[in-house]
């Protein structure tokens, strides 16, 4: 096994710090030998009986790229229709998705009954299958981060939707949509955090004792 | 923003190479620091609107830890009589959880309707919040890798029993039950490939395009 070095560990750790929801792109595109390899990397992901549940799909086509652009829109309006006052204020000042300026938009769907893995692990807590798909984008995620490259992930759109958009078998399960470029604006605190929505809550950081 | 150099890369993609679920842990317990500096680095992970869901605790007392334990065996006797011939055998020789070894148990859980992030980013998909559970204890597991220790994801349990067992508030969900400690066997090469029990699948390292 390789001997990781403190120096190591220490950027590690500033790749966590600085691995952002990045919402604020440049337009041109990445190398497709760096898309590949993120993808690659991603593969590596721990998977609940070795099931890679995951489905890495490329969205290229711009009538599609559209009608998700659409349905954010429309989610969006909706949650902001829901708030009320300074909540509703504030949220309407967030930017909350990069979809128009990113280059790559990328969805992740998951199988939820693989044949892969055998079953192996599932059985009482089946949900460890889509859980692997998160950790495959959370891979993907730090290795672009590490590249200099954001990761976007919208979550405000109808997962249903998306994927008859994406034209995708109905058995799979929408996990995410990415969006995925050169940031223009890095930063090591989260735009949520800088913007005034929320903060970090310093208790998490201590153990609960059993 | 740090530039991240080739070399970290380098040893970045080591570390996912070498992330296991381990099995095999020595008996030795790691120091107290360490594991308040894992807690604090998997408090890093991205969470839907800075909800930060986790909840991490810290299984010491030695009859929870032999109640999870009974769990554990008869939710694995049950899976091993759901299968049969060859499938039965296959199963029956492999090590499922470190359970008995690990100096650490740490069960994480999630608080499905957090009222920090104030809702954002959940509406349309509200599995958002317990996937970013999943992505703490990643973060967690990949921190613990590079600072060689094992950490191994024990999803063969009834979770509604753990919480019970843990006392934990009905309302949070179980969604891991980790053993930590120093690994007995590091290897590159998940323990279920290495038994012959399944292999990586290279189609997944192709994109799907639309």
């Amino acid at each position: 096994m390789p001997e990781f070095s403190p120096a190591f560990r220490e950027q590690l750790q500033d790749l966590f710090r600085w691995r952002r929801d990045v919402r604020h792109f440049r337009r041109d595109p990445l190398p497709e030998p760096v898309l590949d390899g993120l993808l690659r990397t991603a593969c590596l992901a721990p998977s609940v009986g070795l099931s890679e549940p995951w489905r890495f799909v490329r969205v290229d086509d711009p009538h599609r790229r559209a009608a998700v652009r659409e349905d954010f829109a429309r989610c969006n309006a909706r949650a902001l229709s829901d708030r009320a006052g300074t909540d509703a204020q504030r949220y309407a000042r967030l930017k909350l998705a990069g979809l128009d300026d990113a280059p790559h938009h990328i969805a992740v769907l998951s199988h939820p009954e693989p044949t892969q893995g055998r079953g192996l692990g599932r059985g009482t807590m089946p949900q460890t299958t889509t859980w692997s798909t998160v950790m495959a984008i959370h891979t993907f995620w730090l290795a672009a981060t590490a590249s200099g490259i954001g990761v976007g992930w919208v979550s405000i759109i109808d997962p249903e939707r998306i994927r008859a958009v994406l034209d995708m078998d109905p058995t799979l399960e929408l996990v995410a949509y990415l969006c995925v470029g050169y940031p223009a604006q890095p930063a090591s605190t989260p735009e949520l955090e800088r913007r005034g929505w929320e903060r970090r809550a310093p208790e998490r950081r201590e153990w609960i004792r059993r």
